[in-house]
């Protein structure tokens, strides 16, 4: 492995970070805060740290797949690091863990926070706190790809290795820079017309923007301590599940129908319609749970219950009300939601629906094959045939993932969390959606954990937004010897 | 299909099961309960009604594949619908639904039970409730076999059907009906030491042969309310776990072992390796989880962490201490081993050591591929490579089980569980391993729940007991289509 290589990149990621941070500087100015200056020294130091590695390292023609799973894994945890500077000079958090929590959270769009009150935080600070969920959205290495054209074939196995969904864009643009730049265009218009709409709807525009960026990352972090339960108004509410479920679309489907100028791509992309069934299904179990159980109208449970189901589905995260009251069944049902999340190529977390939906599929198959042993059944996705290592890969995928929450689960349970708290907080990480039930529900906050505690669950939130393999690669011993 | 030849082995399976109420008949005429005439009772109906069916029917010369699903399948279906009969005639239970579910309980070697004070029951009832576990342990249809040497090819399709695991032992004996018999002369002779032990050690001899049934079916069913814990005696439970541990091992090592006159098939074998391990691993976990966090005294926790740790692992389910005392960190450990269950080919439920150790062996070759993405990783296992087609049908299993686990404990917690008592009440119901916590916890009984909640633990008794594949076949719509 070439370490000059990794350098060489890492340092020009870590320079958009740097100056990523002026924004919250300028808000700050207009504020008038004194956080500005907090916000220009922080991006100051990480734009020099970066020039410095950048001027004294250089980048070979030719990427090998080591080198880009470490700069992928590292630009995260850098970026992470570097962020938390901020935090940490305007005293929002004295202790590195807490900033690094906060940080990681943003830009894995987990959203979840060590403040249980953020209300009185300077604007400057919320809005960073945002803006790591927006750059994390759409993916740090995908916007390094679209600004700089010149990567070629290393470009493509990041931008592979940070988003396997979103590569489906590929398939229709011959460039990789094109494709990272048809993503982020996307992703810039759904933000723009977010903020345009909630203003309208009444939020002011800092917040407007705020909020929107929680949207279109499904990262759900707010500016208000009671969430999206602070603007009950329900065209805002609406609003917002509207945004947050455009959000958990395959952002390739919008590249397509505004090229071909119809809507079409998105009725016959098979995963959206099971995602948008999916999320019909759980209202009306949910909708059925709350009439029957709780005894509350059912005019009143439509609003609530299609709200969070988009919210966990999405793994945004955004809370309207307090869900942890209703019955078990109805929670349990949103965590489950959460685990799966929205589709493969959407700024959402979780195991994504055309996972779900091929696993499905192919139990049925497996079925058919024990009747009939000779006969082959090949699985079909939108007509075309799945091979069987594409198979055998996404059930591999799922077994993993669900070992680590178990596992997860139990050492949170050594950290003193009931069982639903334990649960919930390694799913909340793991599918980057951010709050749970019992002490990890919505509000409380993740303060009261340990250092490891909260290490651990950073840990997850990365394992989670990368989708397992990039980051568990660099585990393995064999990665670290020499070929 | 043809339903004739179904019917036909049905019959012949249905006449074991009336002949083996004899049993029970035989100890309550000694201790002379009238019981006795309610066993001789079903026993004369289920064998007439068997009688008749036989007589009316015949069996072709070939059995379809979809015959030998229907009758494995209905086989255990009408064991436990006849096998509730004694508990009706008797009066034990006045509920068909609570007679089924004790009974589908016992043969799936379960040991849940809808009862919670056992002591002051008949004792030929105590006989007939650890007699369904120890027939059910090793198999009906793998006694079936051993009894008819005439069935031929459908006689070997039927035995993987049941007992995917146990077919190990069909390659060293040619026919099926010598394997089948091979492995019930294993179990006899387990069955028949563990009593002598158990007799030696203190018991009295109805009760010795009743936990040795128990333990070796690994079935966990007890004459005790206190279960293990009526028995405190070191000795006892020493013997109790040991018996358990040797349940828990592939029967076919046993076979080997006998056939070379050497220990060394249990020391080749990697399975069998990793259950010892396995067990030193937790019970080291636990031993420290509890003096750590309880204060105890090691030595006073290692004989209930060993005790315990084998009994759910070999999803046997005795009870000699309130373990639901302890952190959560312990009894969610123990809840998952019950998940994974002992080795394939043993009578232990879960999804088998097997399985788990194939996944992440493979879990480990698909991040080397990662690494190396031209180069091709064979998983071997004791030497010999397995092929995909084999390792994406594990993966297959394991989606499909957890799949289940979670869509089962949504609707235990729509019967209003909470969260602890509905997840481990489908965990100790589709791993045949029959006690959990929270509600299901030792020594509550499985009473309090709905007809509907009975009847679906009872499904995913029958589920875990023959792996899956077996019954969900028959509910496709394909499998009743007419070919």
């Amino acid at each position: 492995m070439n370490y000059r290589n990794v350098t060489y990149a890492l340092s020009l990621i870590m320079m958009i970070i740097g100056l990523s941070m002026l924004f919250p500087a300028l808000w700050s100015f207009y504020y008038g805060e004194i956080e500005a200056w907090a916000f220009l020294l922080s991006s100051g130091a990480v734009f020099l740290v970066s020039l410095i590695a950048y001027k004294t390292t250089e980048m070979g023609d030719h990427l090998l797949i080591k080198e880009v799973y470490c700069i992928v894994s590292l630009a995260w945890l850098l970026a992470s690091f570097f962020g938390a500077l901020p935090y940490l000079i305007t005293g929002t958090f004295t202790s590195f863990t807490d900033a690094f929590f906060e940080t990681m959270s943003g830009f894995t769009t987990t959203g979840a926070s060590v403040l249980s009150d953020v209300e009185n935080l300077p604007r400057g600070i919320l809005f960073w706190r945002s803006m790591t969920c927006w750059l994390g959205g759409m993916g740090i290495i995908v916007l390094f790809v679209a600004l700089l054209a010149t990567l070629g074939t290393g470009g493509e196995k990041m931008f592979q290795a940070e988003s396997p969904g979103a590569s489906m864009v590929r398939k229709f643009k011959p460039r990789i820079s094109d494709a990272a730049k048809v993503l982020w265009r996307t992703y810039l218009l759904l933000t723009a017309g977010g903020t345009v709409g909630l203003y309208l709807l009444g939020m002011p525009l800092f917040d407007a923007l705020c909020h929107s960026f929680g949207c279109v990352s499904t990262g759900g972090i707010s500016t208000k301590n009671a969430g999206l339960g602070f603007y009950d108004q329900a065209g805002i509410q609406w609003a917002v599940t509207i945004l947050m479920y455009l959000s958990g679309a395959n952002f390739a489907l919008y590249y397509l129908s505004w090229r071909d100028k119809t809507p079409r791509p998105f009725f016959r992309d098979s995963e959206f319609r099971v995602y948008t069934y999916l999320i019909l299904l759980a209202v009306i179990l949910i909708g059925f749970n709350l009439t029957t159980q709780t005894g509350a109208a059912l005019e009143d449970t439509i609003r609530p219950a299609v709200f969070h189901v988009v919210s966990f589905l999405t793994t945004t995260g955004y809370v309207a009300a307090d869900y942890t009251t209703w019955p078990l069944f109805s929670t349990l049902l949103l965590m489950l939601l959460m685990l799966s999340g929205a589709c493969a190529g959407s700024t959402s977390g979780g195991m994504k629906i055309d996972r779900m939906l091929v696993m499905f599929k192919q139990s049925v198959l497996t079925l058919r094959h024990h009747l009939h042993p000779r006969a082959v059944f090949p699985l079909k996705l939108d007509h075309r045939v799945m091979e069987q290592e594409k198979i055998m890969a996404i059930l591999q995928f799922f077994f993993l993932y669900i070992i680590i929450v178990m596992g997860g689960t139990l050492l949170m349970a050594a950290q003193g969390l009931d069982l639903a708290s334990a649960f919930t907080a390694v799913a909340a990480s793991i599918s980057n959606s951010g709050v749970g039930l019992g002490q990890v529900g919505p509000g409380l906050g993740y303060g009261f954990l340990s250092s490891a505690g909260k290490y651990f669950l950073a840990f997850l939130m990365l394992l989670g937004r990368l989708e397992l393999f990039t980051v568990l690669v660099l585990l393995l011993p064999a990665f670290w010897r020499r070929d």
